[in-house]
C-alpha cells in the first residue's frame, strides 16, 4: 500500500514490492503469482482495515454518516483509490484473474448497503424504493465518483457530491 | 466496433482489426499508434452516433427519457461497454495516452448532463441540489451501473436501476 501510495498503479512492480518487503522475487512470487493477485489481497486486506477501524463497525451498526468518513478518508489516498478503480473495471473482461474476487465482493457490498440503508431510513425510500433496488445505486455513486474525481480533483468534490447523494436518499419515503 | 463486439476488449488485437478492415497492420498504425487510440477512436466514434442516432438530439431536447433509452441500448452491446469502462478506469493511471479525452468527455458530459437536468426540473431539484450539483451524480450512476451490471448481470438490471435514480431526482424542488 505504501508503493501504491508513493507510485501509483501502473509504476508499482513486484520487484520494488519484493525489495520493500525484504523478500527475494522468487519469495514474493510464492505468496502472489502475479501482480493481479496481489493487487486483489491489497484490496482485501482494505477492506478488512476499513471495516476493523470503523469504531461503528464494532457496534455493528454502520450508517450513511460513516460511509460518508470512508469517502473523506479515500479523499486522501489516491493511490489505494485508483489501484480499486482500474482493478474493479479490469476485471470485466475475460478469464480476469480478478473476476471472482469482485463479483463476490460487489454482491457483499450491494447487501451490506441495502442494511445500512435499512437501519437508517426504513423500508421505503423516496420514489418508494426499497433499500434492496437503492443500494446499487448508492454502491455506483461511490465508485463512478471516484473515477471522474481521480481524472479531475479540481473540478469533482467527491466528499461533497457523496454528502448530495445520501441526502436526496434521506427526503423521507412516499 | 464489430470484433469488440465479437471478441471483448482484451481479445481484439490490432491484427485483427486490421484484417477485418482489410488493412496491412503497418497501414492501421499509421492511423492508430496504439490499441490504446483506436480504441479511443471507437468510443469517440460511439459518442457521435449515439447523438447523431437519437431523434431527440435533432431538436436539441434530450431528456432523462432519452438518457433512459441509451441505458437500454447499452444493456444489447456488453462489448463496448466493457471497453468503455476499462479504458476508462484505466486512464487514470500515471501518463496513460487516454487521459485527456477522458478528462475532458467528462467535463462535457457533466455540462451536457446538467443542461438536460435544467431543462427537465428547472433550477432546483430535491434535496435543494442545483443542476450542477446532481450532473456529477447522474454521470456517477450510469458508470458505476455499467460496472456492476458488466459484473453481475443476473443480479443488476442496470435499465430499472437507472430509471429509480431519476425518479429519485424527479420528484419536485425543495
Amino acid at each position: 500500500m505504501e508503493l501504491i501510495a508513493e507510485r501509483g498503479y501502473r509504476r508499482t512492480s513486484l520487484a520494488a514490492v519484493a525489495e520493500r518487503a525484504g523478500l527475494t522475487q522468487q519469495g514474493l512470487l510464492h505468496h502472489f503469482p502475479t501482480k493481479e493477485l496481489l493487487l486483489v489481497a491489497v484490496l482485501e486486506a482494505r477492506d478488512r482495515w476499513d471495516l476493523a477501524s470503523s469504531a461503528a463497525s464494532a457496534a455493528g451498526s454502520w450508517r450513511t454518516g460513516t460511509l460518508a468518513q470512508l469517502v473523506d478518508y479515500n479523499a486522501t489516498r489516491p493511490g489505494i483509490v485508483q489501484t480499486y478503480t482500474v482493478l474493479s473495471a479490469d476485471s470485466v473482461t475475460e478469464d480476469h484473474p480478478a473476476r471472482a474476487f469482485f463479483e463476490s465482493r460487489f454482491r457483499a457490498v450491494r447487501e451490506a448497503m441495502a442494511a445500512v440503508l435499512r437501519a437508517e431510513f426504513g423500508e421505503t425510500l423516496p420514489g418508494g424504493l426499497t433499500p434492496e433496488r437503492a443500494a446499487p445505486l448508492l454502491v455506483a455513486v461511490m465508485d463512478g465518483l471516484q473515477l471522474q474525481w481521480l481524472l479531475d480533483p479540481q473540478d469533482v468534490d467527491m466528499p461533497a457530491a457523496f454528502r448530495d447523494f445520501v441526502a436526496l436518499l434521506g427526503r423521507g419515503g412516499d
